[in-house]
C-alpha cells in the first residue's frame, strides 16, 4: 500500500475534537484505537483536559510534537472548515472530516464548503477523507479511524481477515462486518469515505486493493459519478487475482429517486451498470445478501473448473430441489460415470438413488459409513465439478460429527468446491466447526456456489479479453449544440466507415426521383429528407413499395410540400430500394456521461422501446463480447435457423456493430447518438443492412 | 375435523412393533405420545416386553381391551403387509405405515404390495397412511405418531400454534417446522404421509383444513396426481379464510428426473402447476425460504388494503435498498399526503428526508424520540398501506428498546402490516421480543410482505370469481385413438362454435379453386387439405399471395400431386382469403392429464415455441381471468395501441378464448387439441379471425 498510505496506515493520528466519552463522535476514535492496537502514536486534542481516555491531551495542532500524518477532525459544523484548513497547514497528511451538513443536505452552499475544504487541502498537498464520513477503519493496521456503533461490541481479534468492505454510507461500511462477524470471518478493511469530496471510494479502493491481505474485496456503491477508478480497481484486481463483488443500489427509479434524496446521488442508466461492472469482470449482487453470502467460498482458494453439480443428501426432497435450484441457475447436475455408478450400488442399499443428485435415504440413520464410503468414489469422478451435501434433518442416531469429518477431509482431498445445507444449528455448527461451509438451505448453498463459479468465470474470460479489447473509450464534453443529420448524411457518414447501407439515392428534383427509380428498380421507398424531421412515418413521409417511376416523381412533390409545410429545412427525397431480410434488428449507440460510448443491439422493428429485447455492450470490446450480448437476446434462437432454416448472418451483424463502436471512439467524427433500425438481418453469407438511419452530431 | 379424525385426533394408539428404545422406529412414537400430551390411550405391541417405555405392553392386537383407532405399523418389510391386513380385521380404523421399500423403490411389485394392504383395508373400512410414512404429528392433540428426528429434541409447549404442515417427504415435513421454531413459531400439525397408497396428502390436508386452530397451511409436494382434493382444499380454505402455501418441486427437468427417482412421482407440466395454484387462490413458494419466511405476518390478522410502501430508516443506503427492493417486486414507495410532509418537517432534523422512504440520519443516535414523534403522523396517512422500518445500525447510544415499543405500539394502533429489517441479532431480539416481525435484510422483510400482501389479494379475487367460474372441466379417458382433423373439418368445427374463421372454400377440383377465387375475390391463400399431413409449409403445400384464378386452378393440381406423391390422403385444396391483422396472435388448448383443459394464448407466427410470449389459462374462467393472462404477455403494450395506434380488438380475442374453452369443456365434440396460429387480432372493433388450426380428436 504505498497511495493513500496515510490513510490507511499512517504512523500517527491526531483526533481533533477528542472526546474522554468514548460513545462521543470524538471518543469512539480513541477508544478503537486503542481497542484495536494501532502501533503508531495517538494525540487527542482538546483544550479542555489534560488527558482523553489516559492519553495526553493537547490543546491545539499547533502543541503537537509533530505534525500528524492523519488528523480526525470531530467538530461539528463550519468549525470542521477552519479546522481542516489549519491541518493543511500545519503539514497533516490526511484530513478524515466526520463532520456532517455539508453537499449531502445542500447542493449549492453545502458543496461550496467541501470545495473550499479541498482546495485549502490540494494547496498544500494534503488529502481529505469525507466530510459526513463515518470513518476508516483498518484492522490491519490497528488504524480504526471511524466512530461506528458496530465496533464498540467487537473485540479485538488475532486475525483480522481477508476482507474489505468499501463504501461511501456510514451504515453499509458496516452491515455487512456484522453479517460476516456472525459466521465468525473477520473484515480487514471496513471503510466509509462520505461525500467523496477529494478521496473517493473508488480512489480508496484500489489502495485497499493493494494490501496484499485483502482477498475479497465487498463495494457498496449508490452512484458511479467516475469511472477512472473503477477501471484501475480492475485492472489491480485481475493481476492479483482479487474478486471483487460491488452492491450498486438505485436499480429502480424509486431506488434512484431514494438516493438523490440521500446524498444527490447522479442517477447511473441501471443497465449500462450492469454492463460496464460484467466488462470489468467485478460481480454486482442483487442485494446485501448477495453482497456477504458468497464470502467464505472466495476465501478457500478453490479453482473451480465447471459449474456441474454433485449433491448428497439423507432426504429424497432435499435432491428434488437442489436439482430445481441448480437448473434454474445454470449449474447441470452432473452426469456421472457408469464406474462410479457401478461402485456407488455396492456401497448404497438397494433403495437409495446411485445416480446425481445421489439421495442416501434414512439409511444413513443405521449406516453412518455411508457418507464417508461414497465420497472418495465421487471424488474420482471427472464430470464432477462442485458438491452440495444436503443434511436437512440429523440429530440423535446420526453421527452428524463423522459426516462433519469426511465431509472436511473430502474437500481437502479433491479441492473442488464444496457446500453444505443444514437447517438445523446443531448440524450447522459440527460441518462449520470442521472449516465446511454451511447454508441453512440448498436454494441459498446453490446460490452462493453458482456466483462464485460464474465470478471465477468472468474474471478469467475478463483477464483473457483485456489486452486485446484495449484502453477504454474517450468522453466526450458536453457538447454546446447538437446537429441531427438527416437521413442521406446519416447514411452517407456510415457508408464510409464501411458500414453496409441500403442502396439509395438523394433526389433534389422530380426528375432526380424518376431517374433512381429507373436505376434502382423498382418496387422502391421514398422518403423525405429533411433534418428537422426525426419521425418521417407520423407526417406520411415514408412510401413503401412504390413500384412506378411517376409514382416515385409524384411523390416527390408531394413530400416537398409536405416538409416545407411544416416549416423544415427541405433537403430533398431518398429513393431506396426495398431491402429485404430475415429479421429485423436495431443497432443503436449513446454517449454515457459516465461510461462513454454504449451499444444497443437487439431485435428491431416498429416496437422496440415495447419489446425491450436488446443488449447493452460497452466497447472496447472484442468479437466474442458482441456474440455474447447476441447469445442473451431472447430472439437469439432464431440465428442459427430454425425448422429447417439456414443460419443468419451473425458475422455480418457483430462486424457492424464493430464499425459503429469504432465511429464511436471517434472524437472528430462528434457522433453523439445512432439509431438503427431497421438493420435487414440476412441468411450466413448475405450479410446485413441499414435501412434507416438517425445519426446526432455535435456542433 | 370431522373426516380422518381417527388419523388426527385419535381415541387411541397402538404401536405394533414398539420398542423401548426411544431413538428406534418402533420407540419414537411411544416416546412422542407421552411427551406431548396425548391424551388417548396408548397400546405399546411388542410380546417379548412386558412394559415399553412405562406403558404396559401386549403381545398382539388380539390382546388390547379394545380395538385401537389407530394402529402405528412400525415392523419392516412383508411383516408390515400382514400386519396391516390383521388391524383391517381387527377394526382399527386407521393404519399408519412406516415401513419402506414399496413402491417408492419399485413401482411394479412395491405398489403391488401397496395395493394388497389398500384392499385389505378398503374391505374392512380401514384407511392408510403410508408406507414409507414418517408419520402424523398432531401437537394440539397430543398424538404425534412419528417417527421424526425434529421432534426428538423440542419441547412441548403451551401453544402448539396455528400453523399446519403437511408432505409426502419426511424430512420436508419437519425442516419447516425447525425453522419456524427457530423464530418462535409453533407448529401445530406436522404430517407425513409416504406413498399415499390409500391416504393422500390432499385429503390429509383438507381435513386438516377443517381444525379451526390452523390460520396457515403449508405443504410440500413432489407431484399432483389428482386435483381433487387440491380444489376441494381450496374451497374449505377460502370459506373459512384460511390462507394455503405450497412449494411444488420438480419445477425444472432435472427435478422431475430427481423426484422420478425419488418416489416415482407423476411429472406435472409445471406451467400448469404455476396456474392451477394461483387460480385455487394457492400461493406457490419457490423454496424453502418462501414457504416458511412469511409465516409470522400471516398469523398477524392483517388485512391489508393495497400494496404502497412507507419505508422508515436511520440509514439513507438502506432507504435506497428499500425503494429498489419494494419497486422490484411491484410494490410502489406510498406518496405521502402535503400534510404529513409538513408534519414530518416540523418533527425531523433539516437535513433528514421527509419524502418516503423516510431517512431520519444518524439524528436518531442524538434523540431517540424521533422514531416515537412520526410514527403517529405516517398513521395517519392516506396512501400508507405498509411500514417497513430499517435500523441496520443500532447498539451503545440507541434506545433500541423505545424504538422496539414504539413500532409495537404503532402497529396495534394502525392494525396495517409492518415489517422490520435489522441486521444485528442484538437489534432484532428487542424488536421481536415485542411481537414485531424481524428480517435480517429490507429485501428479505420486503419480499415476505410483498408475498403476505399478493397473496391475500390472490386470495380475495379468488373468492370473488369463483363462484362465477362455475365447477372445473371434466377429465377425458386417454383416448384409444386420436385423429387430427384436415384443415378445412378443423375450421368448420370452429365456425360451427362461433369461432370467427377466415374466408375460405374446400375445393375437390381444379375448377372449384377456379371458382373460389372468383367468389372470394384475389390475392388469395392456396393450401392444400389433407388430414394425414400437419405441417404443410415444409412440403410446399402452402402458397400466400396467388393472384389470379388460373393461378389457383394450378395450385390445385399442384398441390394434389405432391398430397398423393406423399401417399396421404388428398382432402382436396383449401382456397382462403388473405386475412391481414394488426398482430399474429396464438390459441392453443390440450388436456393434462390432472388438470384437464388448458388453454395457452399468446404471440403468435412462426417462432411461437422459440419465442415463447405465452400464458396458460385453466378453464373454468371469467373474462378478468383472461384479460388478465393477456396483460402477462410480453407483447402487452401493444394491445392499447402505440404511438398513435388504435387499440387492439382484445374484446373479440377474449370471446374466442371463451369459445374455445367450451368446445373444451365439451366432452361429446372429444377435442383433444387445439393449435391455432395464426390468429390475426385486429383493431377494436374489427374483431379478430382464425387463418390457421389443426384440431385433434378422440376416436
Amino acid at each position: 500500500m504505498s497511495r493513500l498510505r496515510a490513510a490507511l496506515d499512517p504512523k500517527s493520528i491526531a483526533i481533533i475534537g477528542a472526546s474522554d466519552n468514548p460513545n462521543k463522535i470524538g471518543g469512539r476514535p480513541v477508544a478503537f484505537l486503542g481497542k484495536f492496537g494501532f502501533r503508531g502514536k495517538i494525540y487527542p486534542i482538546n483544550p479542555t483536559r489534560p488527558e482523553i481516555q489516559g492519553h495526553k491531551s493537547y490543546a491545539s495542532l499547533a502543541d503537537l510534537p509533530e505534525a500528524p500524518e492523519m488528523a480526525i477532525v470531530a467538530v461539528a459544523g463550519d468549525n470542521a472548515i477552519t479546522t481542516v484548513e489549519e491541518c493543511a497547514a500545519a503539514g497533516v497528511k490526511v484530513a478524515l472530516v466526520m463532520a456532517s451538513g455539508f453537499g449531502e443536505v445542500d447542493p449549492h452552499e453545502g458543496k461550496a464548503k467541501e470545495r473550499r475544504m479541498v482546495e485549502a487541502a490540494r494547496r498544500a498537498g494534503m488529502r481529505i477523507v469525507g466530510p459526513n464520513c463515518q470513518g476508516l477503519a483498518n484492522f490491519g493496521s490497528g488504524a480504526v479511524a471511524s466512530f461506528s456503533t458496530m465496533f464498540v461490541d467487537m473485540e479485538r481479534s488475532q486475525n483480522p481477515g481477508h476482507v474489505a468492505m468499501l463504501s461511501q454510507s456510514g451504515a453499509l461500511s458496516t452491515v455487512p462486518v456484522g453479517f460476516l462477524r456472525e459466521r465468525g470471518i473477520g473484515v480487514r478493511h471496513s471503510h466509509a469515505t462520505g461525500n467523496d469530496s477529494d478521496v473517493s471510494v473508488g480512489e480508496l479502493a484500489c489502495a485497499v486493493a493493494e494490501d496484499p491481505e485483502v482477498k475479497l474485496m465487498l463495494l457498496y456503491l449508490e452512484s458511479i459519478p467516475d469511472r477512472r477508478y473503477l477501471e484501475e480497481l480492475s485492472s489491480i484486481a485481475l493481476d492479483r487475482d482479487l474478486p471483487i463483488i460491488a452492491l450498486k443500489s438505485g436499480r429502480t427509479a424509486a431506488g434512484q429517486q431514494a438516493a438523490q434524496s440521500h446524498t444527490g446521488a447522479l442517477a447511473n442508466e441501471d443497465r449500462v451498470v450492469d454492463a460496464f461492472l460484467a466488462h470489468h469482470g467485478i460481480w454486482r449482487a442483487p442485494d446485501m445478501r448477495g453482497l456477504v453470502e458468497a464470502t467464505e467460498l472466495y476465501l478457500k482458494g478453490w479453482k473451480p473448473r465447471g459449474r456441474r453439480l454433485v449433491a448428497i443428501s439423507n432426504s429424497g426432497a432435499v435432491c428434488v430441489m437442489t436439482a430445481d435450484a441448480a437448473s434454474s441457475v445454470g449449474m447441470p447436475m452432473a452426469k456421472l460415470a457408469p464406474e462410479t455408478d457401478s461402485k456407488l450400488k455396492t456401497i448404497l442399499p438397494s433403495f437409495a438413488t446411485t445416480t446425481n443428485p445421489i439421495d442416501l435415504t434414512a439409511a444413513l440413520l443405521s449406516n453412518s459409513r455411508l457418507f464417508g464410503d461414497i465420497l472418495p468414489v465421487l471424488a474420482q469422478d471427472p464430470a464432477a465439478d462442485a458438491f452440495l451435501i444436503g443434511v436437512p434433518v440429523a440429530g440423535p442416531g446420526y453421527d452428524v460429527e463423522a459426516f462433519s469429518r469426511d465431509a472436511a477431509a473430502f474437500a481437502e482431498q479433491t479441492g473442488k468446491p464444496l457446500v453444505v445445507s443444514a437447517t438445523q444449528p446443531s448440524v450447522a455448527r459440527e460441518f462449520s466447526a470442521r472449516g465446511t461451509t454451511v447454508f441453512p438451505t440448498e436454494v441459498e448453498a446453490v446460490t452462493a456456489l453458482n456466483q462464485f463459479i460464474h465470478h471465477r468465470e468472468l474474471m478469467e474470460t475478463t483477464r483473457q479479453r483485456r489486452a486485446a479489447r484495449g484502453t477504454s473509450y474517450p468522453l466526450l464534453q458536453k457538447p454546446a449544440q447538437t446537429t441531427m443529420l438527416n437521413e442521406a448524411d446519416s447514411l452517407a457518414l456510415l457508408a464510409s466507415r464501411g458500414i453496409p447501407v441500403v442502396p439509395h439515392r438523394l433526389c433534389l428534383s422530380r426528375n432526380e426521383a424518376i431517374a433512381a427509380f429507373t436505376a434502382i428498380g423498382g418496387p422502391v421507398v421514398v422518403k423525405g429528407c429533411s433534418a428537422d424531421i426525426a419521425h418521417k412515418s407520423e407526417l406520411g413521409l415514408v412510401k413503401l413499395g412504390v413500384s412506378s417511376a411517376d409514382a416515385a416523381g409524384e411523390l416527390f412533390s408531394e413530400m416537398e410540400a409536405i416538409i416545407r409545410r411544416e416549416g423544415a429545412r427541405f433537403d430533398g427525397v431518398v429513393v431506396a430500394a426495398m431491402a429485404k431480410g430475415r429479421r429485423e434488428m436495431m443497432i443503436g449507440a449513446h454517449r454515457d456521461p459516465v461510461f462513454g460510448p454504449v451499444i444497443v443491439v437487439g431485435d428491431g422493428g416498429k416496437y422496440v422501446e415495447l419489446l425491450r429485447d436488446t443488449q447493452l455492450l460497452l466497447p472496447p470490446f472484442v468479437d466474442a463480447d458482441i456474440r455474447e450480448g447476441l447469445h442473451k437476446l431472447r430472439i437469439a434462437p432464431l440465428f442459427t435457423g430454425v425448422r429447417g432454416e439456414a443460419p443468419m448472418d451473425i458475422a455480418a451483424l457483430v462486424n457492424t456493430v464493430k464499425l459503429i463502436a469504432e465511429l464511436m471512439r471517434d472524437e472528430a467524427a462528434g457522433v453523439l447518438s445512432i439509431d438503427l433500425n431497421p438493420v435487414m438481418l440476412n441468411s450466413e453469407g448475405e450479410g446485413c443492412m441499414v435501412v434507416d438511419a438517425v445519426v446526432f452530431r455535435s456542433g
